[in-house]
């Protein structure tokens, strides 16, 4: 088993850094807190005599050498960036408790068949610069180096120059490396597992996401002095097509969820009419063909919103990935685990992307899941135990052993 | 009659301060651009042989002598001040059509038994800083001027430190010079008046104003992990109620107006639902008891769709105004004035709050309006054409000149 405390200090000191205001963490990627982040997790690598191989995105990889020079490493990892009000354990538990993996397997002696490697993919959270899953879709192969370098964040800065900038951008071509599987544990960032009382789950599926960007062009004009009939509100077509993805989502309950969270108003002024607003949809579900109904739904009674308004509508795609099915030997090897291990389990869908998602579709993947308080995640209050940490680790542990053999 | 072109000259020469992106002016109150726009106006008026006095809210009074030392002034005025998308008129005419009569009776060696007074009202548009007409709200004794000085902007940044910043604060008592009469020309800010081909709005009345700060707190959390049911989407809430102010609205039509033109979510960012949301309503209409009547219904409708989503709600009033009927001495003068000069006229109420509306309340005051195009104002691209501007200072002059007398 591993080390819990020595995981829970090491969480506990990547939350130091990029501190949020209420108890969490922003540590949002390509920001000065990010690299201070990637330089600690170094040290924490080399420290245990692993070499950190570093992509064009800056996705880590840190090294430990197997018996066999001719086997593919297995990779434990997720995320150590944050959203803007994130927590201390979304994504940055998986990186960790690869690193505490290594640690015990040093203290123990334990050689494995195939080197293991501990990953961390830059901007999992997709929050300053959409697709969410950046670097490890781009690993996946389904977009270009290129074109995610130019993304942009809220001020246009993009993600080539601010990869530059704060120094973490590598060498190696993104998707050359190859691996034998990939585990990654994270929270689950909903509350079945706590409701339920148990302590792992084992991740068979992952829903689909769709994220449309909508923008909605009216005509800005004085809030006192415009008759009704003569506005054109670009706030309240907002309005109601908010209104709109909550219905359509409830009316796939209880498995689908859709929200708007992010809206900009212009010019946002109290007293003037919103003549612009920008905003993104977000649609998630296990299965593809609701996710498209879903899609439709919005997409034709937006327009019957936009035509009663007088709004012009643009739509576009901001991020998107399809249900996924795991790999059933990886999947098999964590129930396994659970199961050796005496801990209370059960198979469970991801509500959330993860990175493991992304790999799935180009080496055999499977993810371990521990409960969080309330199912409360993208807040800085999201809270796990260190018990509950400890087990996913010693499942993801023992699954990852199981895998590189010893 | 005044001299057109240098009017619409001074016009064009003001607009080039604090330009904005699309045409029009971004003039906000106590910027650099305004202490810029102040001091252009200062030089102007003191080429015209005026002094110029200051309160201690940056108020300015350009003085012009009367015969009767005894008589107190008859003023003309409005704000220099623009919206963050503005145009190049609101406000501005006002002030520079007091000018331009000033310059005319140079020109023409008028002198008139009461002094006149050009007055530029800081902080009108209440953008940046609300209530709106905040000074000449201060003037007429609704509020105290360090009550006014402790208003913050979204950054933080106070009224009283920003007019020290920018130096343009006097000493003088806000409220403490004394006029015999205020006149204000304005751009309608609606359709009315060019609907009807008509050059001069005599305005009789001004309707009243709310305006309420909501701000709704419930919890973010995970857009693809949290069910639908555990959600407390602060958003959805913002979105309802935007719905329910537009429903309120035209159930009083075709007076009443109601509209969000300001949201701002947390932490606005795609994949968190909103825990937390602030913006705000403005309600108006030409009597207290439909005004009182939307307030209530929003309350009301507001608290169901609250405990519906289980959100918790705050509201602060922001800024009010009752519903003006001006003098009826000075209407008639403007009425009389239009007549003389042969304008198409008719009374009109004033839509938008005015400076005029609050100095009614401790002078005789009336308003002039001129058209605007496609009733478009609170937008950049807001226009009027030189014959408008200068038949609505026509009959400014007029009645301006009869109420101070030759
Ligand atoms: N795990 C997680 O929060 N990933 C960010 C992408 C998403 O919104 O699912
Ligand atoms: N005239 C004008 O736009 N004033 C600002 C206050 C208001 O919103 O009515």
């Amino acid at each position: 088993r591993i080390n819990s405390d020595r995981l829970w200090d090491s969480l506990m000191d990547m939350a130091k850094i990029g501190p949020g205001v209420a108890g969490g963490n922003n540590r949002q990627t390509l920001t000065d807190e990010d690299a201070e982040g990637r330089r600690v997790f170094q040290q924490w690598c080399e420290a245990e005599g692993m070499t950190m191989g570093l992509d064009k995105l800056g996705n880590m990889f840190a090294h430990r050498d197997g018996t066999d020079p001719t086997l593919p490493p297995v990779m434990i990892g997720s995320h150590l960036d944050t959203q803007p009000t994130g927590g201390k354990y979304d994504g940055v538990l998986g990186v960790l408790a690869g690193l505490e993996i290594i640690r015990t397997l040093n203290d123990t002696g334990i050689k494995t068949k195939h080197p293991i490697e501990v990953v961390n993919w830059t901007n999992e959270e997709g929050a300053r610069f959409s697709p969410p899953m950046m670097s490890s879709s781009v690993f996946a192969g389904m977009y270009s180096t290129e074109w995610v370098y130019d993304r942009e964040d809220a001020d246009g800065k993009t993600v080539g120059d601010e990869l530059a900038r704060i120094g973490w951008l590598g060498d190696e071509d993104v998707g050359a490396r190859k691996m034998a599987a990939f585990f990654e544990l994270h929270i689950e960032q909903g509350p079945i597992l706590e409701d339920e009382n148990i302590d792992v789950g084992v991740v068979t599926h992952g829903q689909g996401l769709k994220w449309l960007q909508v923008t909605l062009t009216g005509k800005s004009s004085h809030t006192g002095s415009t008759p009704m009939k003569n506005r054109v509100n670009a706030g309240l077509g907002m309005a109601r097509i908010t209104q709109l993805v909550d219905e359509i989502a409830w009316s796939h309950a209880p498995l689908a969820v859709g929200a708007v969270g992010h809206c900009d108003v212009y010019p946002n002024s109290r007293n003037i009419i919103p003549g612009k607003v920008v905003f993104t949809i977000d649609f998630r579900h296990p299965t593809q063909e609701v996710i498209d109904d879903m899609e439709q739904r919005f997409r034709k009674g937006a327009q019957v919103i936009i035509d009663e308004i007088g709004l012009t509508m643009e739509i576009e795609q901001v991020g998107q990935f399809d249900p996924v099915t795991f790999d059933e030997g990886c999947v098999s090897a964590v129930r396994r685990a659970a199961e050796r291990l005496g801990y209370a389990h059960r198979d469970i869908v991801s509500g959330a992307g993860h990175d493991a998602c992304l790999i799935n579709r180009v080496a055999p993947t499977a993810m371990v899941m521990c409960p969080c308080v309330d199912g409360l995640s993208h807040n800085e209050a999201e809270e796990i135990s260190k018990e509950w940490a400890a087990a996913g680790t010693d499942v993801l542990f023992h699954a990852v052993l199981e895998t590189a053999g010893i």
